[in-house]
């Protein structure tokens, strides 16, 4: 049984770890950290917690979130988990970053993007970025890991292992996806209030969005070769749920039966990602850690569809994933 | 053609008068107010008004307005609203408030259920309460319009015929209530963000709600006699429309097509109410300045169900249809 | 570790049961059965269930399902339960119905309300009500349970403890009930076609609903006398949950903090039922086994509001519930 | 004013219709037509319809029709309009059919797509294909309109003018559309049943959507040349309103402000489309007749992005448009 501390306890990646770690009969939830005053009850805060847990959100130092736990999750803002991540390695935690901090390898990339400095350059060559169908040895051996980004996830399961196979060009690529709501937060804002939203489809962050280098770098480390897409994310009347249509160019003559049978076999032995025949809705993968794939080749185009739930295999579903390799317990245990 | 003016243009009851109004061949809106910084054009605040509306939401004086308008809509908050009526009447313009504050003719009721002194006692008497089904004729000499709350119409329009004929008790009647997430406004608080109250429902201002005493003065001013209800509204994830399900004790022995028949017969000049047979739907409502209602009544009690769309009958289309009243327009013109 | 078999398992009821009992420790499904063609693999029928189980839906005979199973859920229609129930517990398989079929006490009420005489008299009075919060020691002991309704589910464990401890007056307690779409199964019909119920809210069967008896006797059973309820539901456009508001009359005087009191007593060492100070949403409890409830006193009049998943502690979660208690396990195991 | 009949008046499109042509001060509705058994009246069928309008579905023959109409909308499917359109036109009665079956110029396209052989390849070249911005002086003339598909007009009139203007290259362009659920139509389905499409996003009819073939034709009547597209659609859970995202290669050096330009200089003086700056979202069109545009470069590609209310403006406000031109009434009447 490991202890585990969740840092930025408020918001609903963090409210989807607790439901997941309750079930969890590996890890014990010792600490939720929020800047709330008054020290509320998490169940104050999040209701459906109501007498499921009983800690309340402090206001902690990392020494004494350190001294609690063995493994923490940063559910923060980007910019401020920077802070966090030096006291909690050098006391010897764990730690899985749900932020971008620790994502992009160059912090020049971090600054062009996030219009940030990078706060901890020193850390951010040991963070391994955790999509376990890539990178599942590292991570077994990370002591920081870069939770992956809800639509990098989405995307690169379905492209990296066509980009990999060489069927598909590595430039041009266009990512359209669609996000429920959930996925923009719970801090409020005119976009996501509910008579603005609900009933409406618009695009969002065109050509701007901070997931864009994020998944070029996963897809380049599948390939091993520079990646550029053309990114455009939709926010869509649900709560959950992010389906990818991504369109690219085969490399040389591809069949449909080609493309479905790489992905196929590319994860074959995976728990978690499932390549399916026919055309999968969110639904499918809803409240699940499950990416459901598929493939179609339609007037010389490859179109890939994917789907996941953002709050599950893309943010915390994924985090205790990681945290499983970390600890070396079954990689689906709790999930 | 008069000209016409809304206060507070930048919520949702101001923009469907505004949608509503584009339409109105009698009308035509000169000014809209909001105390915005910049003098934002109104396709700036309401992106579905680009080129239909060339005006920019100003910060103006009473008398600016005055100058500019034969009749003035008020969706400002509750309590702002007294401030501006008399000089609006001094200046013979005509008033439709769509906010609370002329609808309860007692100020110590007002007082009582929404914690401020009246601001404006010597214009309160002169209020007409804005519901054309009960008041008609006083409307169309009306100054000034107290615009009715969108629950307290789709209750009385349901009850009052009912108590009038005195087919049931005017004490003790339940009222429940289900209304979309617009009735809530525009402004951003935690339980009308989406991934709070989509896929929920739930109950809220439990015997405290401020119709409350709107609903009782209605009630009392069809029948003649002292109300008393029990008031629960319930948020539901829609954008528009109210059901209200309504529970009463039936005085004597009263038949179920006694209690349609009275209703039919109350409303078979009514332009705007339908009484119908089977169980409506908010949905039958949305969009127009309809109410539809129909009575049930089951194992000794009188259960009635009425739905209209909130914004329009209940709030915005009432509105115009009043504007129309007391401009000797058709009452049904551009609804 | 027990066998399990889901009969009629293309609904609603029987995938959230598929979904549950993937993860619980001590039961495996071995059958699932469907008079569907052709044999689909149940992720054909689910394909939320795509390489998670590998299971296709059988016309299967009941003597084969006994071969195969030690548990046995029913999620077959009403009227057809009757025909499966006399085989299967004569080859001692343990029968948990999740039709209404077993619920009613008296055959005689069974057919008033849904118009067919009663198949099977004779298993009628072992068959033990699958509330675990009233009859849990029944339970333990039965062989075949009958699953409590939605409605009556969350109508009672909101009013039974008042009941029970003669706090209110057990007739004419209004029932006004709000359920989500997925309530209504998943044949197809007009009202429950998108975009007839989407954006929309309306009552259904008043009067006339098939729960009405079930929650009388249940709440009957809870208080030892005679009761009398109103019961109102309501389609509400989203997928899960139930919010019921129950209205009822205080026997001699009671204060709000008593109602309070007593429900949380009563629920003090439920596993599943939590007594809340503020006004719960259906949100709280989806996707769980937990009910929350609450209590107002409002003008003399008692309000109970008390939500949950219907799919969940509505059905297939107090299903498992009760097979827990039935074989021994863990109340809480896998839920 | 004109008498107006509708053909196939179960169905969303025909309820459209009723209530812009009910608002419309130059036609009166004098038949409806539909198959179901009984000749309901229209309010029995559409329930927002009670108290607006007293007509019957009934059985017709075209004679029937001609006799009492002077235009005539077909909303039927496609593969039935074609027995009705000969004997119409041959009563001069003006017909505006909302099926693709006068869509298409290629009856061979049209079997191809459409698995049909065309049924009145005799009238199928006088039939005008209805987008006023691109045909109104023929509209004007026309017999007999082809009311162009939801998709089609939401993209054309995105991808039109840049085409025109030789601004993006004729082929490989990327549409990626959104749509809400009434754009499947009233008639039951699993994929459009609440519970299942509720909550989900997903792809359908990938390669082979029908819309195809009408959104290329439509595409090189703007320009002149052969185009080829790749059409993806997509199902969101809402009730009305297509996004579409265009993903389109440059013609040599363009620059955004170029694209936007051509796109307002082309709509200038349109009534129903406007050129925005921001990113338009369904709503901003929702209940209205407008189609919002605008357009991006995004790292060497040309993204444009357009909604619409897909039931008015890809439906019946524009075969209310087309009404309009077509009998010499202002092109924006009742719109």
């Amino acid at each position: 049984m490991i202890r585990v501390a969740i840092l930025g306890a408020t918001g609903y990646s963090a409210l989807e770890l607790v439901r997941i770690l309750l079930k969890h009969p590996e890890a014990q939830i010792t600490a939720l950290t929020s800047r709330q005053e008054g020290n509320p009850h998490i169940a104050m805060v999040h209701p459906s917690l109501v007498g499921r847990i009983d800690l309340r959100c402090e206001n902690l130092e990392p020494s004494a979130v350190a001294a609690r736990a063995d493994c923490v999750f940063c559910c923060l803002p980007h910019g401020v988990v920077t802070s966090w991540v030096p006291p909690l390695l050098a006391a010897d935690v764990r730690v899985i970053d749900l932020s971008a901090d620790y994502r992009l390898k160059d912090p020049e990339v971090y600054t062009k993007w996030y219009a940030l400095k990078h706060g901890d350059t020193k850390n951010l060559p040991r963070a391994v970025y955790g999509l376990p169908e890539l990178y599942r040895s590292q991570i077994r051996e990370a002591r920081l890991v870069a939770n992956p980004g809800c639509y990098p996830t989405c995307a690169a399961l379905a492209l990296g292992p066509l980009l990999k196979a060489g069927l598909i060009e590595p430039r041009g690529i266009i990512i359209d996806s669609k996000s429920g709501v959930s996925g923009a937060g719970r801090e409020l804002k005119l976009t996501t209030h509910y008579p603005e939203c609900n009933e409406s489809v618009s695009a969002y962050n065109v050509g701007t969005h901070r997931h864009t280098p994020e998944i070029e770098q996963t897809l380049a480390a599948f390939c091993g070769q520079e990646v550029e897409i053309i990114f455009t994310p939709h926010l869509i009347p649900m709560d959950r749920g992010i389906l990818t249509t991504a369109y690219s160019t085969p490399r040389g003559s591809v069949s449909e039966d080609q493309l479905k049978e790489t992905l196929q076999k590319f994860y074959a032995d995976e728990p978690f990602v499932r390549v399916v025949d026919h055309l999968p809705g969110t639904k499918d993968t809803c409240g699940t850690n499950f990416c459901h794939v598929t493939a179609r080749l339609v007037r010389g185009k490859v179109i890939t569809i994917s789907c996941e739930d953002n709050l599950v295999k893309g943010a915390s579903g994924q985090a205790v994933q990681n945290m499983n390799l970390m600890f070396g317990f079954p990689e689906t245990m709790g999930l």
